[in-house]
């Protein structure tokens, strides 16, 4: 078909949100760093060798085992809110975190990037304010823009947002219609809130009446002590939390959930049933049964040994290669990323085709920020690279940035 | 949790789309059919008999074979277009049936379900004009009603839209953004519009330059010949054309697709990749695995054999025990459904509780109608109960019009 032609005959109009969605700047820059051999801390991927293969093997044979009785009902349609089973692990698991949550409040979603998405439907009207972190997860970002809210970036440092930069946001302008946070070890910047922050801001948000969007994929993936207790464990009424099992056992299966207060709850879930009617059943059964007997606590542990070997790479190597340079980063306590401040002046987006170069990847920051963003960052990977390449991958950067320079 | 309190004391404010978004009617009506031993033919589910379950845990295990090479990858974050495999089927699949696709035009869905969120987020404005068919697929109203279009009801006969309804509603009001169509064996009516009214109809929207959401999920379930070839086959780019796995395997893998005019495809990628980043990579490998070797040549008709006998069967039974009623009923050639009309002056959700006592059910019509619905109508599945079971219920519900209209 010649698109010339059939946009000529075109019939179609488009909605007026559609032109706020564009292709991913992300997914553009990525094609670059698409070369054989390159050494890539660009992507946003756990490693595929912590996915559990065998137990996944074993728990599709038995959900389908002959004769089995749940092999029909997990290929049937089914209930909108999800699996019993898996409903109750999470309200568990959550009690185990100090948060309160009954069956009834857990909404299993196709991953939590769907949550997003009904959180944006449910709660975002066209101009509404919606606060973010600075830089925040590009994917929220993306997930709220088609209802087409204004955004509003919330000034942060290593701790995540400030009271006093919350305080000053709020001052200028209606009430949001609620704030969106990452608290534990941050996509993209890798940072976490304490304690004593989140006490803090906490504070903000209830004498406002600001509510909370509290996203956690990442908050299993802890290499020294367990982050903190939830926003949703402070503030039961006030929180809707994100949870996934993208980064605990595979991104593959879109498996996550939403926590939701009661009285909201009826509309994420009828923005569910209209969205995709229910999760995939086969999935949720397979993680029920693989995660029945306790697979977790033996299986998680292996991937934050990992995770933590792959950060202290890094940060060992930027240590030494980034010597005598004024390049700062964070030094995450969990997770998958560090996030990278160039010295003044420097582009990251304007230095990426000469990283690629040498032999290396990573993603300039920029598109993380909801507005002004500060050019010079860069987010990096550590966990689908070996502490070899994480090693020589460094070195590579760290030439960039002193070729830049001089 | 006490209810009262926390609605006092929530910081929450709904968008205002959220307002139009119910609890799902039939999902209520379905509660009162939920009664142990009762003969169900209220459900829109396709019959569990018709799972494959050993193919699906052949395709598991091979997926998750030790040193597959597939393996892991089927477990990774994927690519928001689709399996390259299932986009290639798919589009071979169409050219069979006269429609030139190519893979690049082809989304797959988390079910079909999704196909109808993502073009109402591209397609509709609030308060833009969405035409539908009398009456229509409720998951269809309920996926476009949060971008809140007006719908308009398209006067339908046993053959669907009809070319002089299309003009006069057309003629009362803006250009709609789409008509909504399901032209095989229509869920709820069952009914087929035929070559001619295809034609007929088809240069109403050339004409008017009307585009078309044409949903196809039933297609394959013919009794005795296929249908005619579809809308997309017959106007290019005036088509966003819907298909399922949801019928021919399974519907708890959520697996569907999207077939879009090159012009449009990118915004319904960007919305795919906001609501859900992807469908489980690790469905779609599994379904491709099922399907390369022609297993669909061998198992559709499985189906097709068995839902032609249970529909024999319904209207066998009501050709007899309706006799003398002035009721009225489709004769589908395919899918899974029989549309009855009851006397005038009756209404079938008031009938409802009277059925279920005498030991039946079935879902009232009304919740299918965009507007003006007709309450004398209802809704049988056929393809859940047995022959035998089949003409017990339709003895059973004539009994009570019987008894409702004497």
């Amino acid at each position: 078909m010649n698109p010339t032609d059939s946009q000529q005959a075109s019939p179609w109009r488009l909605a007026e949100r559609a032109a706020a969605m564009n292709p991913s700047a992300i997914r553009e820059i990525l094609k670059i760093t698409e070369r054989p051999g390159i050494l890539n801390f660009a992507g946003g991927l756990p490693s595929p060798e912590t996915f559990p293969v065998a137990a996944m093997r074993e728990a599709c044979a038995a959900v389908l085992a002959e004769g089995s009785a749940v092999a029909r009902a997990s290929l049937q349609y089914a209930a909108s809110e999800g699996l019993p089973e898996l409903r109750q692990w999470v309200a568990t698991e959550m009690g185990k975190q100090g948060a309160r949550v009954s069956p009834d409040q857990v909404l299993i979603t196709t991953g939590s990037q769907q949550g997003l998405d009904l959180v944006a439907k449910v709660l975002i009207d066209e101009g509404s304010r919606v606060l973010v972190e600075t830089p925040t997860y590009l994917g929220a970002l993306q997930a709220f823009t088609p209802m087409q809210p204004r955004f509003a970036s919330v000034p942060s440092d290593e701790g995540g947002v400030s009271a006093q930069g919350l305080r000053d946001v709020l001052q200028k302008g209606e009430l949001p219609r609620f704030i969106y946070l990452l608290p534990n070890f941050q996509n993209p910047t890798g940072r976490t809130q304490d304690e004593a922050r989140r006490g803090q801001v906490l504070a903000v948000y209830r004498e406002l009446g600001l509510p909370i969007v509290e996203d956690n994929p990442y908050g299993e993936l802890w290499f020294d002590a367990p982050p903190p207790a939830p926003l949703l464990a402070r503030w039961a009424e006030g929180v809707i939390y994100l949870g996934s099992f993208s980064k605990i056992l595979a991104p593959g299966l879109r498996l996550g959930y939403v926590i939701a207060p009661p009285q909201l709850y009826p509309k994420l879930l009828q923005a569910k049933q209209a969205a995709d009617l229910h999760t995939p059943g086969f999935n949720q059964r397979v993680v029920a049964e693989v995660i029945k007997d306790g697979f977790l606590d033996r299986h998680v542990p292996t991937i934050r040994a990992r995770y933590k070997a792959q950060r202290d790479a890094m940060l060992a190597a930027l240590d030494q290669h980034m010597a005598g340079l004024d390049v700062q980063w964070t030094r995450p306590v969990g997770g998958m990323f560090v996030w990278v401040t160039l010295p003044a002046g420097l582009n990251a987006q304007a230095l990426l085709p000469q990283a690629v170069e040498a032999g290396m990847a990573f993603v300039p920051g920029a598109p993380f920020y909801a507005d002004q963003p500060d050019p010079r960052t860069l987010r990096l990977s550590f966990v689908t690279s070996t502490p070899e390449q994480i090693e020589r991958g460094m070195a590579m950067l760290a030439e960039v940035v002193r070729a830049a320079v001089s």
